[in-house]
């Protein structure tokens, strides 16, 4: 059985484990935190690669980014990411083959063969962190688009109130779905309706009440915090009923850290009253945090 | 080779020839009015199959509404065609196998197969007509969804200015961006806009302005004329720049009635200087009035 070196690339730490071709973990999983500059990044993965090497066929990252059709390098700039690292060739690191996808997709993968879709050929799986991630499984095959950047949800502009999205463009749905869209939700509220005033963090600037505060006001029965969450759910909605309509999945797996605070059977409930598709299932997610490692391992066993 | 006698349903006319694997006509083509009632209806399809049955392989019907995955039924209530038209099983109209695919995803098919998409195994096909249609190719597939009615872009809901769709529904892309659409916003503009007044249609009551009053007037240089087009075509822009972010096509291909008055490259440039994804062609379609019949026959030889 195939054995694979996963390496979950993210802005503050890099995990990584040796898994089976069946997505099963064949060591414990180890952390260390991202090098802040290119060459120590570098060496980095080299020294991880090189610790491996021996047992395993190949090796498989997962990385935030837009990741090209061959699976070799991460082409878009990435923020959190070193300078230069869309010029690193993964290729490079190993003597062994190297495959890269971008984490989004292989957590839809991950989901798709081992965790809340397994069987349904046409599923997505939607990151709800501090953006919007999305990975598109179109019958039983990854939507990568000609260049390998499709799921560019985030980017989706959908019926909204004008906000200036982080890309300098307005209402994308990254802007109000997204744990920063919650945050600004909750300022505009804080600084525009009088339901502050009586709200437990009524002492608090609005900008800097966090997406924590909202999520721990929910379970005060603080009114400001229901009525920032309930925008918030609302503008989820509007964006998920748009992509049910486009690709009439079987599911759409909602997962990364706003995933957790969400009842998906009252998300699924809204949005099947609005489609004019059949009627999708909304699931949490189950591949777990190391969902991403997972897709990479099992994308690559499909590759090589 | 294969023959395959193709019906394109309209709500108005039935279309109908005799097509081959490769997508040429075997014969010429023949027009009728679309029944309507379903009886009658059922009976036309039998006498046009039973015409043609003994030089044919097969039928393939390209038909308005939601077909099932199947591809035996439409599953949806179709407004233009007659009472009980979802609950006619096709594959009881001919001793021969039958199959039903909707007409938009049967154009998409056309295009990728024979018209301006060929070769590109990731293409949009939108026409735009008196509503919205999309058909998505998907790594050299079509994109249909777990029940067959992938693909309804038209109710998309994008960043708009909280216009009523005919579905009752707020800012569905198919309010603004279709033939519709475009009325719609003729007669907005008429109502609150001091351009109208010296518009050459200001003697019109502002809702009997037509799409075809809007694109005569783009010739006679009507500065309201203008002004209603460009809006159109902005709208028109986002839910084309969604899409690709979505699904980063190497093609749009724009069919229908509107796209004959669309600048393509005009439409191109705008799109690719928005997108996160890498650039996308903009084309007008190739395949024709005939691509819904050339697509169903197409996707009939696949199956069959």
């Amino acid at each position: 059985m195939k054995k694979v070196l996963a390496i979950d690339v993210g802005g503050t730490k890099l995990i990584y484990a040796i898994i089976n071709e069946k997505g099963e973990f064949l060591s414990e999983v180890k952390k260390t935190a991202t090098p802040k500059n290119i060459e120590e990044l570098k060496n980095t993965f080299k020294k991880i690669i090189s610790e491996n090497e021996k047992e395993i066929d190949f090796t498989a990252f997962a990385t935030a980014g837009a990741v090209n059709i061959e699976n070799t390098k991460v082409e878009s700039s990435t923020p959190n990411m070193p300078l230069g690292y869309n010029s690193l060739n993964f290729t490079e690191l190993s003597s062994k083959p190297v495959f890269v996808e971008n984490d989004a997709n292989a957590a839809a993968w991950a989901e798709y063969k081992t965790g809340a879709a397994i069987g349904e050929e046409n599923n997505i799986t939607i990151t709800l962190g501090t953006g919007i991630g999305g990975g598109f499984i179109v019958n039983g095959k990854l939507l990568r688009g000609k260049s390998g950047r499709a799921g560019e949800v985030g980017s989706m502009k959908i019926q909204g109130r004008g906000r200036i999205c982080t890309c300098k463009r307005k209402d994308c749905f990254e802007s109000y779905a997204s744990g920063s869209g919650l945050k600004k939700t909750a300022e505009e509220i804080a600084k525009n309706n009088s339901i502050f005033l009586t709200s437990i963090y009524k002492t608090k600037k609005p900008e800097e009440i966090t997406t924590y505060d909202i999520i721990a006001g929910l379970k005060e029965n603080d009114e400001y915090s229901e009525k920032v969450f309930n925008i918030w759910k609302q503008d989820l909605i509007i964006g998920l009923i748009n992509i049910t309509n486009i690709f009439d999945p079987e599911s759409i797996i909602l997962s990364g850290g706003m995933g957790e605070f969400i009842n998906t059977k009252e998300i699924e409930e809204a949005i099947n009253s609005e489609i004019v598709v059949s009627p999708v299932k909304i699931k949490p997610a189950k591949a777990g945090n190391y969902s991403g490692m997972i897709g990479a391992a099992l994308l690559a066993c499909e590759k090589f």
